[in-house]
């Protein structure tokens, strides 16, 4: 059984934080969204000197049965090669990730190859369009994985902590699982996802739809059904992971930084499992995706960065993290008026 | 008489740049405008490899004699006082630049305090509701200074540069040159700067439109008038620095980087002294002064961050740093699909 203990933010420091911050040189507001960053970092680590040193990302890989229907521009066996990329260093998240001090760790939760990985629970899902994506017990582990991965980052010194995700196919698995989640039509959450052309466009909308109706009849309505039912139906396997991030996370105190569409679906998916996630979670970037933005608005989370990214991988969640330092620098260093000497308010 | 020598951006290089960032193993364009940043990166240092090592802020410092008609919510000691909090580290910008390994360079271009400063060119302005804010010998001095400081620290090893201000009064003299650089009403382009009531906002705009109407008596239709006499009329001195920094750091062929409404007023000037500076710019982020998005538009500059900050200081230009940083390393250091066996087109 799965076992998360988050404490929620305590809303005093939130205070204390929001007053420390109005008496900083400056005029109250002027640095406009970085000072909530900074109140909220303060408040998460409990102090008026809030730091962020290393920060980690855990990308989640897993493979799409659902690619099957033809709802990529890409092969599945992408998803093992870029695998292969990102431990080679040679992907967009090796490089933002070292421009941000971060480090990368790679999970294979469910990659469709003949090499073996320790944490692998399936190789690949089922064809959501047809059948489950995996079994409740499943779900339940690649939670447990993607937990252990985030608990092994932080015993190694993240201070910060972004999941990205990998797998051809997972647009649309996001895309399910954020309607089920949210209520929403499957036309609202479907998008182009890597890059596909106007007729693939309407398939993965139709694809989406159809496992929907099949969860629903499994299920019945399904934004009252179970979490872990919900994820198990619709998947996939790095999306499972990516909650279990998040919860493990949580648990342990850390500012955790959402990246694009699949990984914002791990991040609803966690808050449904335990609400208190959503206190320590940041929204990396905005994604081009529709459904992001319906993400973020269910989550009530705005986005750090909007630079019209659609990668994944974790890249817009670790191209924030100097953002989130800033911010917290901000809050830790800056002098205040009555230290400066500095006149406070206008005398004309 | 001032002379810069600026090369455009090499075309060449461009396309080159362009061609290299779609061979990356990533789905075209999905790392948004990271990938033109990226592309312009390249091709001002002339290579595919571009590196983005320590940065620079001049923060440019200068009082407004127009703080007299009440356009300010702070009194003009603020800006001696602010001049120390940067000395001594505490302001916002030191924090912000420290998290985005940046040098601070301070610059009395034109402080109306007692302690004397070796590049101060006068005591602040004159009050350009009713005089000419300086000569236009002061205009090219403050210029030089402002190329001077450049220079330093390039020199010192800045590779990426940015400009800051610091002045109380100055969105009134950046709202003033902006409207006549660019053929606008005082109302387009003024703001709440530090956040002045409605009364004072009212009053600011006529203070404005009175400047802009003493300048067009001097030089007849003013977005036909020579820059540096629109410059010496409408003030102020550390906006005439910022566009120094700027012609300097063209010249050097660094990149370049605008912060909120006076300094991209500084960066108007230097484009309009010579049009090659533009191809060095970005833009740091937008800031919430109405005018500055005008800017930004006559520029022809998407901001990398919309934080809704507007306290200038250059602390929306160096934070961008690190995602320009990164979008060099993205170019720099990515595998292309053929140096990954990454399969590049859809098989489905």
């Amino acid at each position: 059984m799965l076992h998360f203990k988050i404490q929620p933010i305590a809303q005093e420091w939130l205070a204390q934080a929001r007053a420390h911050q109005d008496q900083l040189t400056k005029p109250p507001g002027s640095l406009g969204y970085l000072e909530e960053l900074g109140v909220r970092l303060a408040a998460i680590q409990q102090t008026l000197r809030p730091t962020l040193g290393k920060g980690a990302v855990i990308v989640c890989a897993a493979d799409h049965g659902v690619t099957a229907e033809g709802v990529s521009a890409y092969p599945s066996e992408v998803t093992a090669q870029m695998l292969l990329n990102f431990r080679a260093g040679g992907a967009a998240i090796n490089q933002i990730a070292r421009a941000a001090d971060a480090q990368v760790y790679v999970l294979d939760v469910g990659i469709n190859s003949p090499t073996p990985s320790p944490e692998r629970v399936r190789s690949g899902t089922g064809n959501i369009a047809r059948e489950a994506a995996m079994t409740r017990a499943e779900a339940e582990q690649a939670i447990q994985v993607g937990a252990e991965a985030a608990r092994r980052a932080i015993a190694e010194g993240a201070t910060i902590l972004a999941a990205g995700d990998m797998g051809i196919g997972n647009t649309t698995a996001a895309a399910a699982l954020t309607a089920a989640l949210l209520g929403l039509e499957a036309r609202a959450v479907t998008g182009r996802g890597t890059g596909v052309d106007a007729a693939r466009y309407q398939n993965k909308v139709q694809v989406v739809a159809t496992a929907l109706r099949r969860a629903q009849a499994r299920l019945g309505e399904l934004t009252k059904a179970g979490p872990l039912e919900v994820l198990a139906e619709l998947g996939g396997l790095e999306i499972a992971a990516v909650a279990g991030v998040f919860l493990a996370g949580a648990e342990a105190g850390l500012p955790l930084v959402t990246d694009g569409f699949p990984v914002t679906a791990g991040a609803l998916l966690a808050c449904r499992i335990n609400p208190n996630v959503r206190d320590y979670l940041f929204a990396g970037h905005r994604s081009l995706e529709p459904g992001h933005s319906r993400q973020l608005e269910a989550l009530g989370l705005r986005p750090v960065l909007e630079l019209d990214m659609r990668l994944g991988e974790g890249t817009g969640a670790v191209l924030s993290f100097p953002i989130l330092r800033a911010a917290a620098s901000v809050m830790a260093g800056m002098a205040t008026f009555a230290q400066a000497g500095v006149s406070q308010t206008g005398g004309l």
